[in-house]
């Protein structure tokens, strides 16, 4: 039990309190919901990897997102954590492909682009835009794509800007057209209580009527 | 005392606690200080009054900003209330004129645009395009001006749209062009946490990099 506790504790926003609950929980529900919790955490742990176009969570190599024929894979918007992708999926207004960087460059923090997958955006906007000079140990789903917008859809926080400029740098060598995400008043925002950075960018970004 | 905690209770976010603890320091601190801040409060609903061209609170005819000719008074920034106004100064990015509406169109709580400053906005868009089909009743300041954009920086709540909607419709036939401050991720607006709309606005409104 207590080894259970402590396991528990582990997730996010579950304290001692919350933990000792659900673990009576597990413990007094019927064995067959404990076990289907148990299995499903282990089956997710076996069968969930990373999408090797996209980075995105998937099942299998490619990710259903990257398979699916019906969107506009030339459009590929820039995510920093895979939790971003449903996000925007929820929003209903994006039909192209991903990619996910896993990290945003951070020079405060040390973090370069290699320990992200920014190298790996940018080695696949290589292949996109010369495909043959690339050596082909791909499979051709993934060598065959051509990328010819990139939306960088990282936080609007001094990272994810960074991100998007260094992103954004690169890819115009490459001549591949690349936008960022809107920054302004979220719904429902009040003008009085809107800080001026967001104020500015809202009236620098104002789109005619 | 009991009146003076009454008045003081009419304040915004001042309860019956607050309040009595404002009065009970107004009564003992120096006798001057208490006579300036009520001098203060007279002097200010004595004086202050409405700009005559663009509603925002002033101490004379026209306000401050509608008289400094350093401005670029072609264009217009449309806000719902007097302290917008200041909001908008803070951000230091905007150099022309304001026209303060002092309400929004509100069909569900029965606002019409004939009790708010929209209709004295068209009436001055009007007056803008044809300088002389109007009367001069208005001294020569007000009646040169030459609008040429406007922008809505209304909130971003269904009101403000629809009042930024009606202003265009009518603005639009007067030749002026009219625009919408942005909507997106405000500063520091983490992807995972943001609403759909405004993900959608977001995507819509992405800028080039």
């Amino acid at each position: 039990m207590r080894r259970l506790i402590n396991e528990l504790c582990k997730l996010p926003s579950v304290g001692e309190k919350s933990a000792s609950r659900l673990a009576y929980h597990l413990i007094s529900t019927a064995e067959t919901d404990a076990r289907a919790l148990a299995d499903a955490i282990g089956e997710a742990r076996d069968k969930i990897r990373l999408c090797r176009r996209c980075f995105a969570l998937s099942e299998s190599e490619l990710c259903a997102i990257c398979l699916d024929q019906s969107r506009l894979h030339s459009t590929v918007c820039v995510v920093e954590k895979p939790a971003d992708v449903l996000a925007i999926e929820r929003s209903g207004r994006f039909r192209g492909g991903y990619h996910v960087l896993h990290g945003l460059w951070s020079p405060i923090r040390g973090i370069t682009p290699e320990q992200t997958k920014i190298v790996d955006l940018l080695e696949r906007l290589r292949r996109s835009a010369h495909p043959n000079a690339v050596e082909q140990s791909l499979s051709d789903e993934t060598a065959n794509e051509k990328i010819e917008e990139l939306i960088v859809a990282t936080s609007t926080t001094v990272e994810g800007d960074a991100t998007a400029l260094y992103i954004a740098n690169a890819a115009r060598e490459l001549g591949v057209e690349v936008s960022r995400i809107a920054q302004g008043l979220p719904k429902g925002g009040e003008l009085e209580y809107a800080d001026e950075v967001t104020l500015s960018h809202a009236l620098d970004g104002r789109r005619q009527l």
